[in-house]
């Protein structure tokens, strides 16, 4: 036996080593705090030099705050040197990712009750965001997408990008991918020293009302900082996936699967969960002969034998209870009838259907969002999407009629809330009309 | 010349004196941070014997944790108490809350596109919710109404409600209103050792997966902590409101409406917008003459000569524009033609229309959220509702014929992002469709 640790429910010990498995997600050190405390306050205090020196120290490259933004021009001249299938690929993504988030835009609520009294909520887009997204080598032109595109679709007029040059690069299919998604701005420049330009402003970047997108433990920890001043979107860990797959399934596909996730760092997790033991070892052996080689062979490896589990379990109904306690980022369901088990998963960020179904089509053009929720937080929170970039303003509207009816109730919890003025506000107008 | 600040569009200080006025809200003290990081590290750590020592320091109460849950029977006898007129009060808000949330739950999507890939966003409920309900002399029943009823609605089965109970006491009409709400468990602690037990979980409490509610600064600390453990709902400032008057209103309704907002805290703040000097310094005066009594005329006269403001603007769109960017938590829109004014808002928290609807019929009985975005933050964020109770978990199904039509860009896209094993999980699957 070889690779990651084996769990299986009939046998003793499982218990406690699943709760190790629940508790194996890693949150943000407080050292990462601190320094994001005091980048932020820099930033606050000197404005566009304290991004500059910030920019020079963690990305090695020298800018004056005019360089701090990307040209019209530079967009151009990286976008049209993208090769047409990587063109169209980047189409086909967008297009895509836009209908299914116009798909998901709410409508407003208006109605009218008994009493008379008129009441609504009515969906309106933010003003500003800002989109943190990564650079050098994982700056991933998908992300740029995902986070953006969302955005536009909602009705933001300004959405500003941030993505960090290191020692000045940028990658030119996230500026390609940025032009696609309505970006509106693009500045080089990231890290905590962004998040807090994005969030207070300095001489040459306006504020946001927003940031969202994924960072390093830096970018993250600022962002939880700056929250209240600006929205946030959830803090991201390492990526994640489990995939229920029964002894149908070819195994070096499923393996990988594991190793798609596998392969994005050495934090990230992968999980099978089955109920064909040999199946489960015929997948442990095809992810050995996979990591035998390949560019990403060592992150995967590092982060299959660290993360990874192979849970077996008695049946598909056992598997969803797994599932709902993991509540994964992201979750295959590799079965016969993914329907009918996908009807018993609570919590789950996004989910692929099917044996045909991988997770990667997900990260790239099947519409829904990759930014989704990581470390369990699926019990409790959602992908990005259209709803990230739109805010609600309830109204009501009362004539005298209406108010004479659920006035005085109003009154009675007012004046038992000790809370005069709250009462006399309706009661006057009330005196007013029986006067 | 008396009562708070006036400022003129016109004259040539308005901006400096606005931009103050913006400056006004306040912040989390750092003080309150470090304090409530140390009362959670202790409840981690040592469960009920912690929570049980900070409830006999803060709130001056010996509780063992056999004694903090509130029992049904207590519930009961507190509701049986209540007089006739504040139950059926009580019913009459519950209800009308109830029906306005019902009318904002939101649609699952799902749809099948030209390609052949079908894909949906399904809506589903949290497990379970903690409700921070402050204690002693600013215990309202209201706020328990508004914060567990949406959770109700939207369809979590556990709803735990903290409020902390000095000196043992808690207030009748708050059980009364937790019953109504479908509270499943009151807990008798505050604070933010309440905020931990509900987020990490103690010998006697289970952990939640979202926190909500308003609380005092150690509250909203200990919040913006927890958050990533837990999902939080927004960090609440003093309260505010924006009242836009015309001079055909009665000087004496709109100055009992700004005193409404005032009586509630010292630090809260009341601004009146018009078009009419005459008319904004008759409210001045009106506003003075209420001041001469009542039980909270103290606390109302704090709040409006501190915080207070009257700005006098050229005409009703001008007025719109000084809204947006105060983008207050609730705006009153005492004129002629509410709704066309309406319109023009693009940032408030909950909007009241016309002059005969008062803010403080929200605050209990019209049926939209009083639990709303404080501080500005109505720029991006919104008052409570069932979307804070609910999660969305995309879905994909692709057979292989869609897994042919959209699966070639996707593994242009990941090969071109290094992800090598992304892209064979696709390619795998094509490849045994073509063999």
């Amino acid at each position: 036996m070889n690779g990651p640790r084996r769990l299986d429910t009939r046998e003793e010990g499982f218990e406690s080593s699943f709760a190790s498995l629940l508790a194996d997600r890693v949150s943000i050190s407080t050292d990462a705090e601190a320094a994001a405390a005091a980048i932020i306050a820099a930033v606050r205090a000197r404005g566009d030099d304290a991004v500059a020196e910030f920019t020079a120290r963690f990305d090695r490259v020298t800018l004056t705050p005019e360089r701090f933004r990307v040209t019209e021009a530079e967009i151009e001249a990286a976008d049209a040197a993208i090769p047409a299938e990587l063109s169209a690929a980047l189409d086909l993504a967008a297009e895509r990712i836009a209908a299914f988030h116009r798909a998901q835009m709410p409508s407003d609520v208006a109605m009218r009750d008994a009493s008379g009294v008129e009441l609504g909520l009515r969906w309106g887009a933010l003003d500003s965001v800002g989109v943190y997204v990564p650079g050098g080598k994982a700056a991933y032109p998908s992300s740029v997408l995902m986070s953006a595109i969302p955005a536009r679709v909602a009705g933001v007029e300004r959405i500003a990008m941030v993505v960090p040059a290191p020692e000045g690069m940028l990658n030119p299919l996230v500026l390609a991918a940025a032009r696609r998604a309505g970006v509106t701005e693009v500045w080089r420049i990231g890290g905590a020293q962004a998040v807090a330009a994005l969030a207070y402003g300095t001489e040459t970047i306006s504020p946001v009302d927003r940031i969202v997108g994924p960072g390093n433990a830096f970018v993250a920890a600022a962002k939880r900082l700056v929250f209240g001043q600006v929205g946030i979107d959830m803090i991201a860990g390492p990526s994640e996936v489990v995939v229920v797959a029964d002894g149908a399934n070819d195994p070096r596909v499923i393996a990988v699967d594991l190793l798609a996730q596998a392969e994005h760092d050495e934090a990230a997790q992968a999980i099978l969960i089955t109920d064909d033991r040999g199946f489960g070892e015929s997948v442990a052996a095809a992810v050995e002969e996979e990591l035998a080689s390949g560019p990403r062979a060592g992150i995967a490896a590092a982060s299959w034998r660290a993360h990874g589990a192979i849970i077996l379990c008695r049946d598909l109904a056992e598997a969803a209870e797994l599932v709902n306690r993991l509540a994964p980022e992201h979750l295959e369901l590799a079965v016969a009838e993914p329907t009918a088990l996908f009807a018993a998963i609570r919590h789950a960020g996004a989910v692929f259907l099917g044996r045909t179904c991988p997770e990667a089509l997900g990260d790239y053009v099947a519409g829904p969002n990759h930014i989704l929720p990581t470390s369990r937080t699926a019990r409790f929170a959602s992908g990005l999407s259209v709803f990230d970039f739109l805010k609600r303003t309830s109204w009501v509207s009362a004539d005298e009629s209406a108010l004479a009816a659920i006035g005085p109730a109003a009154v009675a919890l007012a004046e038992a809330e000790g809370l005069p003025a709250h009462a006399r506000s309706i009661s006057l107008r009330l005196a007013g009309r029986a006067a």
